[in-house]
């Protein structure tokens, strides 16, 4: 089968990859449409080192499994766990000690025809779900995974920094809250996507300082955590959402004096993901900006690259 | 009157200072006793920039102020507060937008005959309490604000980094929940202080990698923070407890995969602080290496710097 190949920070279209054979417990999905992340961007400069099929942000078929799901369309949670270790005792899962990712911890990943991924992991996508938007369950769940741990008021200041791929997930989706929230970020059209749905948003210099009760991190870089950062009031929470490649440096008097807290965040819970698609209570289409096959999957990549550009899809068939 | 006064990093040993005049709401008091703080050592090597007499853990007798409170002995909340902002009246007082904080910010402090001080932020210390003892009170109110913060279970593995002052006084204080704590720290002799008491003990190279569900950063430098950080489990608390000159570099793309919570913390209750001074369920009397006459104060700061030395105390008369 063909599948983007990730080996010594080298992509790599491979047409020659035999068809995964799954596992006892594990179903054999054929991925329809599958996204790329900017995790699969950072992987690719070396984040961290992975080699193998690239991509987690899927919607398949499921060719192999128990009667139930054959023939479903899925969307597949990313962690395969032991089910044994202590966190997958207490109920977190997503921490499990032996866990493999797809596509990113030791597992390959959705840009190919085929994948793997244990029979518990995966998710019927309702039929009013279209497939191109049902591959956004994952960062919506990932963005989701917010308010699993910050408790969110209707009457909490909340700041987003990053107009990108997760900022506009993130702040969809807290603005489902009704809190007051501002987004930031550099690219005006990007904004305008959420100030078509009533999201306030603005430049970084529209931010007063210590103003936030929360302030979410989206852009993965040490200017945004900077802004992220003193538009806190003292006690506010400071959520790391974002993938940081390097060290960050900070002012650890200042987190100390204002009692900061801060946050990090990873993969969320995919049944209200799913649950907000189906009501189409975030619109994830707009944020579409090219499909490609699979067998472009390299200009993809290019393409995911690109300033100004948001959601960049592959599609296998 | 005498005071020990810091100007342009240099610490001066003042004997004209004018008795300070307390403004209306505030009362004079004579000092009796006052203890050496890192952060006044911090504050000397410039930290943050402060001009004035330094000192902001003592104890003293009223001489001017409210009937109830005149010829009594009392300690001080050190933030001077407003009332009127938004942290004040959103009962946050410590974050008061306008404060003044003893011998740290705008207010002259404690290592002198005499200060002032809101007369709300006095409180009278009970009869059983030595003087030296009561001394404790500010530093013992900052450990408790950990459990203010964070909420502590019987189960929790729960580490201590550092066995300086402010160490020795969480420890004592987290013991008192029933965690499964242990403290680690460089020197044999203070963490035998701790063994006295029952708290199990070591150094670095005790601590088991993601073991502990809370750790305590109360050390103030990088590695402390670093062994702080690898301690921890997955979805575990770091607590900032110190003060940290100059920036803190972190691997935040850790603190994300891992969904570590981070929070700093500083100024705590002083009611339960005196109640476990009156109670005598912690002991701080052993921490003391020495007392020094205030007109000795310059001496006294030598040999709080010094390796190996813990509590030391100024006594003004």
């Amino acid at each position: 089968m063909q599948g983007i190949w990730l080996e010594n920070n080298q992509l790599q279209l491979r047409t020659n990859i035999p068809i995964p054979e799954p596992p006892p417990g594990e179903a054999l999905v054929r991925v329809l449409c599958a996204g790329v992340c900017n995790t699969d961007l950072e992987l690719k400069r070396g984040y961290y080192p992975y080699t193998g099929i690239l991509g987690h942000e899927f919607v398949g078929v499921v060719e192999q499994g128990p009667q139930h799901l054959v023939n479903q369309r899925v969307v597949g949670e990313i962690n395969a766990v032991c089910g044994q270790c202590r966190f997958c005792r207490s109920g977190q899962p997503t921490h499990c000690e032996n866990r493999t990712v797809l596509g990113i911890v030791n597992r390959n990943g959705a840009f190919a025809e085929y994948l793997c991924l244990p029979i518990q992991n995966l998710h019927p996508v309702p039929e009013n779900i279209p497939t191109e938007v049902a591959t956004f369950t994952e960062p919506l769940a990932a963005a989701l995974e917010i308010q699993q741990q910050v408790q969110l008021r209707p009457d909490d200041r909340v700041l987003v920094i990053g107009d990108g791929k997760l900022g506009q997930l993130v702040a969809q989706t807290l603005a489902l809250t009704g809190c007051d929230l501002l987004v930031v970020g550099r690219h005006q059209d990007k904004l305008a996507h959420l100030e078509a749905r009533g999201i306030k948003t603005g430049f970084a210099d529209t931010v007063t300082d210590r103003a936030f009760d929360i302030s979410v991190e989206c852009t993965g870089n040490s200017e945004g955590f900077a802004l992220a950062h003193r538009a806190l009031r003292p006690r506010g929470t400071l959520v790391l959402k974002s993938t940081y490649a390097g060290k960050l440096s900070l002012d650890a008097s200042s987190l100390v004096v204002d009692e900061i807290t801060l946050i990090g965040s990873r993969c969320g819970p995919f049944a209200p993901a799913l649950e907000l698609l189906a009501q189409e209570k975030v619109d994830v289409k707009s944020l579409i900006n090219a499909c490609y096959p699979l067998a472009d999957g390299l200009a993809a990549f290019e393409r995911a690259q690109t300033k100004g550009v948001l959601k960049v899809l592959l599609e296998m068939s």
